[in-house]
């Protein structure tokens, strides 16, 4: 069995256990663990707000999370010979919540999922859902429910959606420096272009001190998808996956986090999926000179687990790459998987949802975002699948129209203050 | 069975044809047959060039090809009784290369793929691949190979590019609004930024004389997908598929082109797909006031077939917004998924592939482009997924190293003078 | 395009056809066409009655089906080079009912599915099921639904019952003497044990006179499959399967019809499936000396398309091996998947359905039977799974009881008189 | 989560535990619990001989297994307000194997599959494999290989190979009579027709004195499946399985047991799944009066989950009711799968695999075995599918021949003394 290399008591924060984690990007986080090629451990994640969300029916939490302490994450662990060039392939065993844990810390059997306001955060929909909400979901073995989210159940497609090796110095400053070069275009954007480091809420493992603070004066924010893996909330990176990471230093460096229960392609609503803290079970090994031998060299490659949840019936909307203003854009797939997302939002309304009921189910549910044109000008056409067998009632189109869903008391709102 | 309503002769020109069908979208388009709603039928489609593109070793053809006569599409079909806010039912019966015929005209027996050059047309990796290029697929049963790109066969997962009802003329009005205020900021670019009407090459069914001229000056370009359905490239949309078509005008006007033998999500190349002509088995009905109903005004919706080609295994590779120079966009999925598939291409020579080999391939096989992250501001993450079965050779990367493949002649080039 | 090897014209019975394949297993029956390993050939298929049942509202011509004319086969074609001891090679390209026409005869557009009486043939259920009756099935595309089983529609997994090389006259001489032998053991049995050659109704191809009397006198029936393949009737032996037949003889001598547009694990009502005539398009090819090198030499292997229709959701009955009458069998999974198919019926009936309706669509829906334990002394479990997406309700069990459907007119009904 | 109503310590004998289960079938046997409906509930479950079988490289305990010991079974559990005629329904919400343990008991993350010799139970082909054969399975997450078995890996599709609910009285005593009945037929078989009740060994929960005599001569045992769900070893009956068994005496009387990390259909080596102890999650509810609503009166049925290990590419072999001596049978599927089986074993035996170690990998690898058709007398065609992507190498016919895999040390084996 894989020996636990990293646990958490669910009863203490994250920066209060025996071995502390991290919330930034950086080479100088030194490792809380050694691993050998070969070797297979179990890691404790906490979710990524290290239990600021609440298992109840207030928006008021998500309204005014603390994103500077995002994501909390558990490592670095460092691989024995790994050296930059290498590729650092990691199989995720197994995964899940807390294992037989009741209790108020998300992943003890429960999660949630957020609609972050324009003024903190915001979303991939956030000019037509501006303010918060919540929905808080259920976990009765391998599939989910929500009280503020009737009608719908399904299997999720747990993964983490955080795992990646550590940058070296340059590329830290790579990123430093383009991002920076962005948000220098519109300073004082809302929600901001992008994400400068941030000393305040820094977690910086075993760091103390003066390294401290000039570690938190550099580390990259993990809230973007990088050349190193990090945040990239693939919805099928599932148990059996492995995945091939570039190796940037010496050791490599690997740390996970932010697992998630279930998720839509996109995580759509920012905090998308369904967050909780569970465990990861990991396996790794290396391929020297991966990277120059397979050209796998600022990107992260991967072959999914072959046990995600199947479905054999969908209905997919389509969206097109023109404003809803009626302004024609140049292949913009992103604004046409948003108008894919509002057409299935709009039509989900038909049936007696909440919009944002059904924008935070977008986020949650084993949905599939495809790219579906890129190239026939102006238009991108994009695609978004939803599977019909999550639905307690048929959501095709017939003749008969719409069945009508009892909506509840929807989900839980708060407007910034 | 259903009654052949539209037929096409394979040694005749599109133009030539008994019933003659379109290659713009207008209104004023007369239908060349009439069906009931709970009709079954059949129309014969001829790939979307009229056979300009040759089963050859030579990209010329793909360097000139005719733009301005796309797509030869079959139609209109008026649907009784179908009215301005009805959703047309669209069921795709059955469909196929030319039946049992063999000869020069791209669908009997084979198909093609190609690159355009960027000074006519280009394509999503135009930059990078800026001359034509080639790949001549055969059709054996329902699985393709190609001699132009050796180590790989996969069965079609075969679908109509180009589906969709006929814009009112106060709809066609935006779309010639909008997409000519996106033209005007940049009149001169290479490749354009979008298709203004051109009367050049119009095909127009039945309209001649001074009808034939006003619309020809009026009528929309065939390439973008639009709030009609129109040129979606869907590569889920199959056999067994049923689509949702909002209707904009007495009889709907249904018409339907440019078959794909097999294509990836996105259809990079521009003519990404297996294109071919042959024939689609369609049956028709109605939801009426199904626009209002379901809230389908703008959008096609669909439920796709389920008899997809079967794949267990595949390779994803990842990409986020950051520009080849280095340069950070803000949350870009259409980038993203630029650098995925460039990673994709550049691992594929690994194993021996000339790069434009690579991207035929990423263009014409049962690819999948997801949006998986679309909110981890500044980076949107795009993934596409090889099916690791459709090569000869194991790709999945190893200590071993890759097989080494011969890449034969490769695809054929041509560049623009 | 694969040149058809074998036509037939549908509106001439199989023995006028321009040529004429066969009915009866013999290594002297000639080869209508010899075709070269590597080639593709398209097979018209006779429905395996040759048009005796009808499309109406009567089971008298499934009573009084005239056993000793099938079934209708095509060929046999001689493979170039094929040599005993050789595998042959066999690809399914294509294939399905008989493309455009409309008529009398099954595959144009139509196909039944019936239960035989015990005393003409009998079927899986006879004890419980001993009289005649038919279901037509009407094709709209790849999906089938019956005017005499209301409530269901499915995508057809089309594949040929039958197909299989020649036998050698020793191989033949064996089956004879085994079949002989346990006929022997109750020849008056109805229905009989086995079926001897049978010189009435034998269709024996270009043979005439005395090798016609001599071969009809030897040759076997084609109902049971045996080492050369032959009536194997198995479901998944789909569009995109290869299959591996020993050659007995110089040639091989490949026939093939039976073709079904549908069918259950089993076809257990021995016209079970959804019985049609069409054309197949086979592509052939050769391992020399595969039957020792692969330990291939009394069966066939294959490997199934990858292009079934896709379930996701089902509904499974289990049955052991205890007899109606509570009589304990030993490990018998022949009883147990009669217990199983029988607990699925008798549920059916719960929703409205008559118990022949149930067993005709066990017959021809795609549903699935296992062999889920065999070794549990002393009993076996089998299973039978049932799609729950081919019925137009819920048939999984609730608190809420079963839908009650309409069963119409039933399936027609005919006694032995 | 689910509260642990059955504990158990690895370190104790099954018969030493906090609650003591049963393995033996008699509704005397006391409930070890009480939930309710709607509960979700914990139950540890000791691998099927309580630890006889340990992880070593001899088969000795193999040949030796105590079969009146099994099989371990946890329960019963009372459903409370259950009452005859119900419908039990039960979820299955999680299972595997003991949690973050490792060591000698099979569940500790290893299990194993055996060969039990002719003179200790048999199998499914004893007459082919008299001796006792054994092989061990590590597990990786959700993924086994085998030091006796080399070259290949797969996902567990993971299930409990028993459950079920306590018999009536009087349905007991209809077990007794009938199987005794067939015993009496051959008395002194080996390996016997079945199996008697047996006082020695007997695990009767909280039964003691003349009790646990009278119920000890009474009960079942626990091998076969019957009217009550029992020793299914149903492959597909993984989490999230829903499954409804009839109640046959008030509190519906449930027990669970004989995991199984993995198992192929039928489970033909008889000991032919892959064994462990571990855990199982399960949630229960009741339909009233559902025997009778149903017509679910004797048998189990189930809806399977939706996250078994995905295989897109098969491999089938197929078998004829015709015995090894060439004796033709009546549609006797039963002979027709060992067949099937027989054809399989022989042909991986040409890359190089012991016979006995494909038997062994036909028992636990998640392989199909179908009824393909069970009406063409006198031959009965069963299948059985390998996923061919379990193996490291390609196990597809073709010219080149069979690739040769080093069988290692093969299978250890113990010859009966």
């Amino acid at each position: 069995m894989p020996e636990l290399l990293f646990p958490l008591d669910s009863a203490k924060r994250f920066t209060d256990q025996e071995k502390v984690g991290h919330n930034r990007w950086h080479p100088d986080i030194p490792p809380v663990a050694t691993v050998r090629p070969g070797q297979s451990f179990r890691v404790h994640c906490r979710e990524w707000f290290d239990g600021a969300i609440h298992n109840d029916d207030s928006a008021e939490d998500i309204r005014d999370a603390p994103l500077t302490r995002v994501h909390a994450l558990s490592g670095p662990f460092a691989v024995e010979g790994a050296e930059p060039g290498d590729l650092l392939m990691v199989d995720i065993l197994d995964m899940g919540p807390i294992p037989q844990e009741s209790g108020p810390l998300a992943g003890q059997g429960w999660g949630y999922t957020g609609i972050f306001p324009t003024g903190n955060g915001g979303g991939f929909l956030t000019e037509q859902f501006p303010d918060a909400y919540k929905a808080v979901w259920d976990f009765t073995g391998r599939k989910a429910t929500s009280r503020h989210i009737p009608g719908v159940s399904f299997t999720g497609i747990s993964h983490p959606g955080l795992m990646g090796t550590a940058p070296s110095a340059s590329l830290l400053a790579t990123w430093n420096r383009r991002e920076g070069a962005l948000i220098a275009t519109a300073p004082d954007r809302v929600p901001p272009l992008a994400l400068p480091p941030e000393p305040q809420d820094a977690i910086l493992g075993g760091l103390a001190g003066a390294d401290f603070d000039r570690v938190a004066a550099e580390a990259a924010r993990t809230a973007p998808p990088r050349e190193n893996g990090g945040n990239q909330d693939i919805k099928n990176f599932t148990v059996g996956s492995r995945v091939f990471y570039p190796v940037y230093l010496p050791g490599a460096n690997l740390s996970v986090g932010d697992l998630h229960f279930s998720q839509g392609d996109g995580e759509i609503t920012f905090c998308g999926a369904i967050e909780m803290g569970g465990f990861v079970d990991l396996h790794v090994d290396l391929i020297k000179n991966g990277m120059q031998t397979y050209g796998v060299a600022e990107n992260a490659i991967f072959i999914p687990g072959d046990t995600p949840p199947q479905f054999s019936q969908w209905l997919a909307f389509s969206g097109i790459s023109v404003t809803l203003d009626g302004e024609q854009r140049y292949l913009d797939s992103q604004l046409a998987y948003q108008r894919a997302c509002l057409h299935a939002i709009d039509y989900l309304t038909r049936f007696g949802y909440q919009p944002e009921q059904a924008y935070l189910l977008l986020g949650a549910a084993p949905i599939e975002g495809r790219l579906s044109g890129v190239v026939d000008i102006p238009n991108s056409c994009a695609t978004v699948y939803l599977p019909t067998e999550i639905f307690d009632f048929d959501i095709r189109p017939s003749a008969a129209g719409p069945a009508r869903i009892d909506p509840g008391n929807g989900a839980p709102k708060a407007t910034m203050r």
